[in-house]
């Protein structure tokens, strides 16, 4: 074996060894969090901003004081965006990372700026900032989501295919109406990381350390200047909790789940003995050797990426389960689930609404699995109900003999000759040959929210101009 | 050993032995709901009720047919309300075991029944309806807490007491201050639940198997009388989705969670080098042998419930991750959670409102313990940046070096002569005194939000007339 | 709506009401384990007996007192055993039943029995006793399917069909090495069953409250008698410590995946594209309508059950976190997620047994979907590696651009002539023909633990051998 | 605001802005995997080493072709070593961007490399390289953390401590006693990972693609090269199975609980009210005003992380469930948490051992507690029942009397006179004073696993020589 082999002792000093050094080196290492809290920079720098103007306005500070803050911060806001700011382990985190350049480079005046207000306020103000910038981006692309399938709906309002339920064929169904059914879900999806936003919308800046503060502070105008609702009502509240966080993760989670079916979908409908749809190589990937297969990896993510959102949402309920009031360091752990759950249902709608607006339905291929397995005997139940006033349950009773009829037949229910059905049922008249076509039975489907094309297609319309 | 033992032999027997006579006995076991969905019967008998009065009204069934079902249906709910109704194992669920019974006592008219519905939009129906109930009882209760929070939070607005941070005490806040903390999170979960509440209020009745009927059902009219806002707009969503659901228990989640903090301080609260409040025995168990040893069994089960609360959440998400539309058996998995969620929480809401309501803060021990470990240091660095204009991190500085004299000489910070302060700091004035006591302290954190006893009086009266 | 209608006024009285009486209500409610921890009663009464004869064996009660506790536990345990035991649920736990009723009927010698241990190491004795037999019981019945499956493998060794990725086909296997793959993970599942009998087997008895006791007992005896290894080393772990629970509950969670993934491919394979298998009636339920549809309902609840077994292994995570020594009441959260599991689990095993068993693999559709889809491009790649000594990346090329070809001809690999080759590759001879049928493909996969099909008949015959 | 505000518009921007440019920028961002998959690349290179030494043993490839391979991996290792080695994120994953700048370096016998293996086998080989090198690191420093807990026991063998059930002063055991209790814990945690260890150490190698391969390789040869006990016995198993994975999550998530519950202590204990032990600056962080306040911050941390070691475990799970055989890009998502687990149990263990090591037992402040709250009661009614004869329920009661009299007085027990005690139970002998000391108590408890000072010497012994 050769000399790069990790070899226990190795092994054992690449994960002990580093801390051979002792306390200080365990302790940066777990305690520090400029290593993932540094993407909350910009949140940062507003909630800064919008404090010093508060304290200027309220004279705690002086307008010269304020306008040096501003400038440095801009100038601060600028470097990191430009990637020349040199973030500082020994700093933590990226609040002092911040205010320590700050008065660096303004002197007294950044000395200034904390009055009234701690780090315990500040996290929480830019974890809710960062949140709430997640949930308007993530809310973007859901739309976007919706819109792609909205558009296919429309456009395949009337292609039959098969409904499923038990993955057997049960009811032929429309394309389009599938396509909407996901609208419907992502639709409540984006009505939670709304309603999510509203309930957060408090601003917890000005509960200082846990008890609110002496100094006249105004926590109407930085609400406000920061485009909260109110300020928060408590300030014990305000620096304890994280449900708005832990509410975050389960839209993301439920959105996540929600797409997981999509991609199941995608998964079983590319393969070939289903052959109901087809990628493009734009998602697929292939094989150097079987140019024929195409892998809908994308769609594999998607679905497995639900793990993952399902983990961080149990992860920060588990940090929060039996925590005493108020601030603990184990609510530090906040926030790499939540990066990491933006992050990933991000890539996940964006593949998606790839995804559906790429993908190519196989039209005759779906008319003719949505045609096979008697799959109007429903159809043909319902004109027993209807025509002869039979009971729903002993319709069904003759149904099934019909189809065990024409199974023996090896035909199909047109296939039966009015004779057969009559051997069964003798006021069956021609009149039920109306019904047992596959696009006979989809138009029938005209009860509200049913597949009938015509519903579909005014749905579409209807979902397409809202999310215009 | 005596022969009752469970060998392994016996053991698996037991395990394997009921299985023995083949598929049946298993089919029978893993298939059957009626062993819990039969808590479902009032849900079940409101939609059948629902719907067969609006078969009637669009002449789908006859006047008549409807009126027998309706007294069937009574005459059903009679004898479960009264126990004597025998559910069946082998009709596997309450929706065959009420139907089959009703076709039973009324003949044909029971047939009819399920005439433009399927039990897939059927079961739907009721599980949504058993949860918007559990919404109703369990945000019944949460107001509840919240006003027994409120009504400690107005009789204790002034009590002092310790605010920790890191479990060390860090400034003086107020016990009603400490309460209302618990109410706004309490009020964010009752808002929760509402929002499920209205985003599920919508009717999947009419769905039936998955695509819509033909028959000329009006899903309006019994999305109306069955109270929901309008019936779903898309059939195969309404048979395939769970979110509802899902959502319900995330909200329950989030609410044992938040109970689970209380639960936790309440534990520490109690331990006697805390003294904090005492519980009396209705909420407690006591030892034979140690009778001052009472212990806070409630709170702990409430905190301890948080567990299966978060289990049947990510439960629920584990079973609906990566299914295909649109009913899956998968989904009868649904139910049990979502009972043992509400159940549950329900025993802890009514154990905490039992226990807020009971537990008697002692104000000399929480006096005494506000006072300590130099709690009002940062009112004294307050000062010195209010009155003589020092930065806030200088301040922090001088703060820590007159803590520091203090701790060295063995006396609280009001014990340090204006010399010894002036040692540190020459500018400080006698009016440094006027700040370090518990009382000044707290009546100083007057901004918005703050602990000062009048904030906190006024916010317990605002909640308290909210809750009325 | 008729009377019996949950108005949500009743909604919330039949939430709240039962409290109304006050904290005994609540307490009685929340506190009682009568209801589901009588399931230990077996444990509980062994314990008792081990325990009463290790007293009187050192002397600490009379070899009468013994011989009446012994002849009481064996008449409750026959009452208990007839369902002539009534539960009271005052006495809150099965082990007060129990004390309770042996006391009332001999006298003195029950209220001896306790001596030298307490509420704390006996409920942590019955719990492991359970999980112990839980484990026996399941062990068996995984045994039992891993034999199943290689029944099935040593019917099917050869029989050919198409190998999965990404649910594309990618190589032809044989129906008996996928049975196989199966072997190896319920064995692995097994064996972790197995690892945590032998790290539970020690006997908590005697730990006492939480220090030990100063009688002179013998917890060397009672572990020996009760079938464990040895007595726990320390006492606070004892009672304290529930990771035998935890670690029962992913065994369970682990197998329940595993059993999930046969379950979704059992679904999928019943699907009539795939038609890859039949299921009897006995695992199927059928629609009254459609009677050509049989649903898998049997591989769903397999599949959906796995979402409450994960649900109880994060509950007693969730639980057992933060938790201080050594004993709380939260800890009463471990028995309802372990029987649950245990009892579910069960029923997973079960059912999938039956359905190994039952399933026909429809050996036509097999082998012609194994061969669809230049299944042996592989194989033909390798010819070239093998024969030319083409470098592995150049006669992936090579072939891609063969496979093309053939597509392009609407033909077969096989179906392409020696011409057709040697246009893209002028070094292929006839020899290549014999390796580009499904038969030689398979054949040929000889390394070890490949699909050949005398690879897979040897491994089968030794699983059965070890199985028997 | 100033410019640099993440307005909704750049929110949006920000968000769906870098997928613009269409599928292959949507594809590289979730489909690439080299951004957490190069921490495998000394695996990776491993695996590739003792593949080609196999190939050339076997006669696959020349024995130039393979020194060509060694010189030119080992050239590879030492650059990413060094740093200097320029992943590319179009090449996907570790593999890929190691075989590509193999080819690059040596030409035709890089392309020979990948004879007889697959992406699917060589990604299955290097995570489970990865996560046996994590176990060797991590029960490493699992047994430094119990070396540190055992020095602690052997030195505080007999310093005296309150043993607490619910949180309330129970009965007196030793420091030592309770350090030994997380010693127990821990040593099954590392039997845990050593089982896991056992169970995983087979080889995937040679699985190829699925089916095994028609190359003559030498399994046995690259499993013994590699360290496995032997190669995996079914290829399909071998490329479709991450159960080790799942098994190490809940092997980290365990014993992240434990060290939760230390952790919960550890924050509990440094609590002014109870005072139990101190930690130095080392372990805690300051304010800069209270200098007397000590955070106890590592402890708060390692409490915390237990969350992100469930949600990496539930992950897992979640995304294996339901996975039909054999590969699935989902399974990409297995690695980022087992990373992230690892990374994240290594710094609580190190924190953890450094807390131990560090913390100081307030011995004087133990000993108060100790003996507070009639904390003997236990040892007079074993002397009731021990010297009187009196049944242990009976001793029970006569004790809470005693009790109850001493608590009306004002004085412990040990201050009742004789004569008291005789008012309550006249036999009652001057010997009972000798059972009333906390030392005497601790003394007392002499059964196998009980606090008596000498087992606890002695067992700390045991466990300091084990672990030598």
């Amino acid at each position: 074996m050769s000399s790069h082999e990790t070899t226990p002792k190795t092994a054992n000093l690449q994960w002990g060894g580093r801390f051979a050094e002792g306390p200080s080196a365990i302790m940066g290492a777990i305690n520090a969090s400029i290593g993932f809290d540094q993407k909350m920079w910009r949140q940062d720098i507003r909630g800064s901003l919008a404090h010093a103007a508060m304290l200027a306005h309220v004279g705690v500070i002086s307008a010269e004081d304020e306008r040096a803050i501003r400038q440095g911060l801009d100038d601060i806001a600028e470097s990191i965006e430009a990637g020349r700011f040199g973030f500082v382990e020994s700093l933590e985190d990226i609040h002092m990372n911040i205010e320590a350049r700050l008065t660096e480079r303004i002197g007294e005046a950044g000395k200034r700026l904390h009055t009234g207000r701690s780090r315990n306020d500040q996290v929480a103000l830019d974890v809710r900032l960062w949140v709430r910038d997640a949930i308007d981006g993530l809310s973007g692309q859901i739309r976007d989501v919706m819109r792609a399938l909205a558009d296919r709906a429309a456009e395949h309002a009337g292609t039959v295919m098969p409904g499923f339920t038990h993955l057997q064929p049960a009811q032929p169904v429309t394309f389009g109406h599938h396509m909407l059914a996901y609208v419907e879900m992502l639709s409540r999806d984006l009505s939670r990381f709304a309603d999510a936003r509203t309930r957060m919308n408090e601003c917890p800046l000005g509960a200082a350390a846990l008890a609110g503060t002496g100094f006249p502070i105004d926590r109407h105008m930085t609400a406000t200047a920061l485009g909260f609702d109110a300020p928060m009502r408590n300030s014990l509240d305000a620096v304890a909790s994280r449900d708005f966080a832990a509410e975050f993760l389960f839209a993301c989670a439920m959105c996540g789940t929600h797409l997981s079916r999509l991609a199941e979908e995608i998964v079983i409908w590319t393969n070939p003995y289903f052959g109901f749809v087809k990628l493009s190589d734009g998602f697929t990937t292939g094989s150097s050797i079987m140019p024929q297969k195409r892998n809908p990896d994308a769609a594999e993510l998607v679905r497995g990426k639900t793990g993952r959102l399902n983990g961080s949402l149990i992860g920060l309920l588990t940090v929060m389960k039996g925590l005493a009031l108020t601030y603990f360091k184990d609510m530090q752990e906040d926030k790499e689930g939540v990066f990491d759950a933006a992050e990933n249902l991000t890539l996940c709608l964006a593949a998606m609404g790839g995804m559906v607006r790429d993908m190519q339905p196989q039209v005759d291929r779906l008319a003719e699995a949505a045609g096979a397995g008697f799959s109007t005997a429903t159809d043909l139940a319902d004109w027993l109900v209807r025509t002869l006033k039979m009971p729903f349950r002993d319709a069904h009773h003759a149904t099934g003999a019909l189809v065990a009829k024409a199974e023996s037949m090896g035909v199909d229910l047109a296939g039966l000759t009015i004779a057969d059905m009559r051997a069964v049922e003798p006021r069956i008249t021609e009149d039920v040959f109306n019904v047992l076509s596959v696009a006979s039975s989809v138009r029938s489907r005209v009860s509200y929210g049913g597949t009938a094309p015509e519903n579909v297609a005014r749905m579409a319309a209807e979902w397409q101009e809202k999310l215009a």
